[in-house]
């Protein structure tokens, strides 16, 4: 049997199905992304919650003209499919394959890449401006969550869209989530709108209202859009209405005849509008129905029972340090945690069963979240933001201005520092040591495992001043080294087999570093390694005693070179003349691509077998008398401000 | 005769105080901030407005134990002239003086340290909750003007906040103005409410509705707070109440009456609640009243007429950025610009004039101006944005995630980058160049000069991918020096008396690496300049062949010294091995102060003669041989992925 997806070469194709057979269609996609998501993984739950949504949209807006922005771009997929992928779709979020978010490259039917939240309405805005200057004339529409809507800057831009006349369509997308439950005032006033009457109903007594209402009539004669301001509070939607904007709904997301109509009407009605849409995240498939935060973005499972693999029991760097949390929020009363709308993905579900009171889920709002911190902060608390990397960038000016300018005691856990594999470069969190080297009072630690970032966390409490742990995505697996308690800017010494070249490992790191060291001994090259623990402040001493030692130095992290902790060392050793070459290994100058971690290590030839190649090549390049040393100079030329208390 | 301020100590001295003498104390606070500030200069208009609702606060507040967090913090002059610093008031802003913003380290009164827009309801917010978990009994506000409220981060604290049920008074400072007027959908609303009769009367009203609307009723009796719900339409302030809030107002904010009514009705309400206050910028001083923008933040001024000094006329950075600009937007239709809020502090009041439909105030909304912008530019438009070093910190996840992984033409106007003077530690612009150089496909442009910055504006153009143009505050002094066209990655070479030394000399920096070597010469001392004009990519080629020259380098940049230019060039130089002494001169890992720009020069050992000794000192400590070069290798090791096309 042919299906009908199959036929679907373009959104122009869709135009010949009527109603019953879009339905047909609509139960077809499921089908298949189901099957699908569970071979490759990738986030399901957000994309079977919008299949008759998609649908709809691509039967009201020619996307060959009109211009879609989803927001986040998690929930594309459908849209995918409808858009010439369905044959590569085996192939997504895979290295080399389909992206998992919208890409431009990828089709004339994406429009702007998306990956973080709330960036679709300012972009649409954008495109909005750019059409009426040069005189075109076709839609623009920015799909939303409700969840995104708590990002700042979708209000920035819903604040700026409404007094600017111009023609946009925001749609809605309400399932009541962010990846768990949305919190905040918005998602509490949208839940009232849900349980309001309809529309349509309400318009006619609206009408009664206003002939018996004589005292509201005089009162607003006087104000702006008087007649409107009164139907306003009778129709749901009122405060978008108040922001300028024309709100029409709410609509049921799965119904695509009540999701065409909707739209047909946006599109008759000029200036800002807003169509709130309500759907069901995970729609349509039982296990995602039940439980939508699990399958909102998940690896491989069952598509018969949606149980996903047993995993071997390694605990992930997420969960100790959502575990440690807990255990010095048993000891020490002030501490606190906060998420940005992640408790699952940080580790925190269990601290905020245990510890309720004390843990804060903001919304998608990492500038609230920092300063919200920083307010617990100045008035006694110890709040650990937990946070992925790539995410803190939005709250890049607040970590300096209101936690590192007072100098207050929060301890940020960066996680997902370093690549995240899949979900490609908008998500890996390789810009974190560049951007916050510079900024002053602000430790940055990396841990090499588990145990180590537990130790971190406790000794930040000792710390009174900001703190920063960054760790990667995934498991911790644990080394078995010796450990030495933390010292305020002091780096360890893992292994010191011989002269032949150092390595610097960052954090995990380490782990690539042993393995090296024992491949190059069998073939008689001896090295030694150094887990730095403190980005900032870097134990120059340590570094350089160790650099003078040694033929090659290798700097091995996942952050960009630039502004990264190889490029410290070298600076570090010019200041010092130390002359031996310092191989920074992190990544180019340029934008990650997508892919497991493997073929991401193959493609920046940091694999074992690539490094232990480098090795060998830089070495009978090299002569192996010790290595002249211009001149050394052991004392730290430069001084950090403050220290530890 | 002893004035009314003289006598209060501390806030608690007002408590004695009768409304006649509230009165005149406000008269005698606006004429000292009016004679002090025409001295001093500083931000006038917005205190002027605050005088009556500081008094209220204080009066109903006791700040030894109530906490106020004022937003953004520069109409703080009366809350400062009221805890204590009237006798040091006359060092407002000075190097070692008293700051223009709350600092925790000045007073026990000022809560938490502002400087940039919307921090202080999540501030706010933190503190709430370190309240209620140490079972504190204390009052908590935030004083949050209406332009600061359009930026999202104060969205995210509302939404937030309106779920919390936490005890916390939001007073909105309503003035119709940013620093410009305040735009945007919530303003308008604003002035709905403005409009409006005042809530007494309405409440009224609303009983005598309430019993006469029957279908009201029955409709409203299955959602949540129905009876509050018609309330909330017939009171302004509905906006806030469906976030959660209990709203109160709008009140006349200079009227001290009235507002202590508010602020007791506010204590006396549990949970969140907003008071909006209706203000006057500039009020009781005719000038400012007049022209509050240009006395948001004024230099010294002439109080009986309000008139500013006769300044000599030298163009500044940013109004050659705005006249430049015009003139691309002339002879290219895809030109637009982009500001937040600032359109007179970056030059643009003349382009928007000119051009009204092709210049977009989006409010004090950077994370949304990034996107926005990257929106035009995805549909065809050439973008400018003109903005703030110290702001543009708020998109930085958006110039990575929208911009430039998109490799989208934008131009970023990073005006204010390096010291700022006066306005202090908030304000400088010093981590642009550490947090912006590790993004690829971004070129990042300094110029030494008016006609430099013209040029790379009108390069910028040519390029079909992200360009950041840093230049600092103040005049843009011409250097007489013949021109080279910029090239992609081209530095450019100033001066070459001898080999000395070199100084690599950022932007403006280049006027003072002119005069060191002009004063080192007549002692014999003979260096060399190189403006590099590119940050990124550096030009490797030039700075290494210079480099291998000199006996000593000298990196000038007012830019943090790590991730600036002067550990790039260290990075560099060790990769190939010269061993050359490189001083990197930017500034060390603290906040510097505010100050005059003599004053900070002086306290970083960057005035001319510092430099000059330094130069002396370092070469009599270094031979005079020729420098040993260990090895060179003047390819470049280190690639770019792109090239300008």
């Amino acid at each position: 049997m042919t299906s009908l997806l199959e036929q679907i070469q373009s959104p122009k194709d869709l135009q010949a199905l009527n109603e019953k057979e879009l339905t047909m269609l609509a139960q077809e996609i499921r089908q298949f992304l189901v099957t699908s998501v569970s071979k490759t993984g990738g986030h399901l739950a957000s994309n079977l919650g919008v299949v008759e949504l998609t649908l709809a949209l691509h039967q009201v807006y020619d996307t060959f003209q009109d211009k879609i922005i989803w927001d986040v771009g998690h929930q594309t997929y459908v849209h995918k499919l409808l858009t010439g992928r369905l044959q590569t779709f085996h192939t997504l979020r895979q290295y080399g394959g389909i992206s998992g978010f919208p890409k431009r490259h990828e089709s004339l039917h994406d429009h702007f890449n998306t990956g973080h939240s709330a960036t679709s309405i300012s972009a649409a805005l954008g495109m909005a401006t750019a059409r009426d200057l040069k005189g075109e004339k076709h839609q623009i529409a920015a799909v939303i969550g409700d969840g995104a809507m708590t990002g700042g800057m979708a209000f920035e831009a819903l604040n700026h869209a409404g007094q600017s006349h111009l023609d946009l369509t925001v749609v809605l997308n309400d399932n009541k989530m962010s990846i768990a439950r949305n919190v905040g005032g918005l998602s509490n006033y949208l839940t009232r709108i849900r349980t309001m009457p309809v529309y349509s109903r309400l318009k006619e007594d609206l009408e009664h209202l206003m002939d018996h209402f004589a005292i509201g009539k005089s009162f607003y004669r006087t104000a702006e859009k008087a007649k409107d301001s009164i139907k306003y509070f009778f129709v749901p939607g009122v405060l978008f209405e108040e922001l300028g904007f024309t709100y029409i709904g709410p609509i049921d997301g799965h119904q695509i005849h009540d999701l065409k109509e909707a739209f047909r009407l946006a599109r008759r009605i000029g200036g800002p509008k807003l169509v709130h849409v309500m759907t069901v995240k995970g729609k349509g498939y039982g296990p995602a129905e039940k439980f939508p935060a699990k399958f909102h973005g998940i690896g491989t499972f069952d598509p018969e029972t949606g149980k996903t693999p047993l995993l071997t029991r390694t605990p992930s760097f997420s969960q100790i340090a959502g575990s440690t949390l807990e255990s010095l929020a048993e000891s020490d009363p002030r501490v606190v945690a906060i998420t940005a709308a992640m408790p699952d993905g940080t580790g925190l579900t269990n601290f905020e069963h245990r510890f309720p009171h004390r843990f804060f889920d903001v919304g998608i709002a990492e500038q609230h979240a920092v300063t919200f911190a920083a307010g617990q902060a100045a008035a006694g608390l110890r709040p650990f933001f937990a946070v992925y990397s790539s995410f803190l960038q939005r709250g890049y000016d607040q970590l300096i201005h209101d936690v590192c300018l007072q100098n207050l005691p929060v301890t940020f856990l960066v996680d997902r520092a370093g690549l995240v594999g899949n979900d490609g470069e908008t998500h890996h969190g390789v810009f974190d040591i560049s951007c916050l080297s510079a900024i002053p009072n602000l430790t940055i630690l990396s841990p090499a495992d588990g145990t180590e970032l537990s130790d971190m966390m406790r000794y930040s409490l000792e710390l009174n001043s900001p703190v920063l742990i960054r760790y990667p995505r995934g498991e911790a697996h644990a080394l078995t080294v010796k450990r030495e308690p933390i010292q305020y800017g002091k780096g360890s010494v893992l292994q010191v087999d011989g002269n032949d070249y150092l390595i610097i490992a960052l954090g995990t790191m380490v782990h690539r570093a042993l393995e090296v060291l024992n491949q190059t001994a069998k073939d008689g090259l001896f090295g030694q390694i150094i887990n730095p623990r403190f980005v900032k402040p870097l134990d120059h001493t340590l570094l350089l005693r160790h650099g003078q030692q040694v033929r090659q130095v290798y700097v091995l992290e996942e952050n960009q070179q630039i502004g990264g902790l190889g490029r410290q060392v070298q600076a570090l050793y010019q200041e010092n003349q130390l002359t031996c070459p310092v191989h920074t290994l992190g990544l180019p100058d340029n934008f990650t691509p997508q892919g497991d971690m493997n073929h991401l290590y193959q493609h920046l030839e940091l694999t074992v077998e690539k490094l232990v190649q480098r090795i060998h090549k830089d070495s009978s390049q090299t002569s192996r008398q010790p290595h002249k040393v211009v001149s050394m100079n052991l004392t730290e030329k430069r001084s950090y401000g403050k220290t530890a208390n």
